[in-house]
């Protein structure tokens, strides 16, 4: 599913853009050429066709081309809430939701945690994994990695929907895309009743993903594959 | 997610059931005794509950207490017809498909594919990662893992649909769950021309995921997440 053309993330679209070290790197690494065309986007939803119009040994520059619309985005924002998870879950989740279209990872606490914490080199491992996964997804948007928060500290304004055994609710059939979208995912020993209390006070909605019993990894995956075969 | 009572897969389901040398060695390791109550199933849609009744330090057998309806299965059976990839990626499509409800996956050559061919000790472990999901969903159907074939020789009686960019097609809006399903999922590089004429003359139905580029792992799991979504 691979489109070749090469992607560079830069600060701010504008008509000459200078390069980031690391970028600078990543363009040398391409092994690119004075007039060759890149993709560029900012990371937070403005994209663009530039050439590269100046390169040596320490710098780079980029002329701007076009802009882009960023067609590659849900109609409203999707948070997903995810629990606390062991070893390399998380990226991986991360990795997988971010080519699948969240906008914004909310790491959460929960009764049932696999992991009390995660520390803030962990943190930034996270937002790496999203930063490359958007490059690789053509998104325009990086999503954001936001902090461990306690279950009830999660505001969640729009639609809220959680994955609960047993529930009749079906994802697809509840989302209507007139406001932004939470998800909320639990950890591998499931919610506790406490954690279970605190949805319902958030007015989350429970819904279905089948009768088979999912890892906490794959849960969140199967409800974002919901919406992207939604082609939306 | 985790449901903790203790699964063990059985030859064949019947009123006295001797444990196989791995199983044997598995319910060691659980440390149960004899008077415990264990969920058992055969591994072709047939499960039940059993009693221990006997345990010394070289066998073990059960006695069937009741039998149950696979109500863990889809109502058509599921194929994932996969093209090979790279390194532990097919373990962790088949670990995830097998959680959301995949009966067999089929291992395919495409063109662009990024590994020519897999060995018989790869299979093995493939199969081996079946049978420990389908434990870990609670399902009594382990899928098969079918040696690849190239997608010339792929037979899709039934419903068949593939992923491919810029589709208008919906999967939830074209299944009927009125014959078998078979997914097709294609290799890193994507589907060559010839793949496509191929499928094309499967009668194979394109669909969308959405705009955003998904790697070849997270595809298949997409599709299998919007079928287990929408509850059936």
């Amino acid at each position: 599913m691979a489109r070749h053309r090469h992607r560079v993330k830069v600060a701010t679209l504008s008509e000459r853009m200078e390069l980031s070290a690391a970028e600078f790197k990543h363009l040398a690494v391409m092994r690119l050429n004075v007039g060759d065309r890149v993709d560029v986007f900012d990371g937070s939803g403005e994209a663009g066709e530039a050439e590269l119009i100046h390169l040596d040994t320490f710098s780079a520059a980029l002329r701007l081309l076009s802009r882009q619309d960023s067609a590659a985005e849900y109609p409203q924002p999707v948070t997903l809430a995810i629990a606390l998870l062991k070893g390399d879950k998380l990226s991986d989740v991360v990795r997988a939701g971010t080519e699948l279209g969240v906008s914004t990872f909310q790491l959460l606490r929960t009764r049932y945690a696999d992991v009390p914490d995660i520390g803030d080199s962990k943190l930034t491992r996270l937002r790496r994994v999203a930063e490359e996964a958007a490059k690789q997804s053509q998104r325009a948007v990086v999503p954001g990695v936001l902090a461990p928060l306690p279950l009830s500290a999660l505001s969640a304004a729009g639609q809220c929907f959680y994955a609960h055994p047993g529930s009749p609710g079906k994802l697809l059939e509840q989302v209507t895309w007139t406001s932004a979208l939470t998800l909320i995912s639990g950890p591998e020993g499931g919610f506790a009743p406490e954690d279970l209390a605190q949805l319902s006070r958030l007015g989350a909605t429970p819904i279905t993903l089948g009768p088979r019993i999912l890892r906490a990894e794959t849960a969140p995956l199967a409800l974002l594959g919901a919406l992207a075969a939604s082609g939306v």
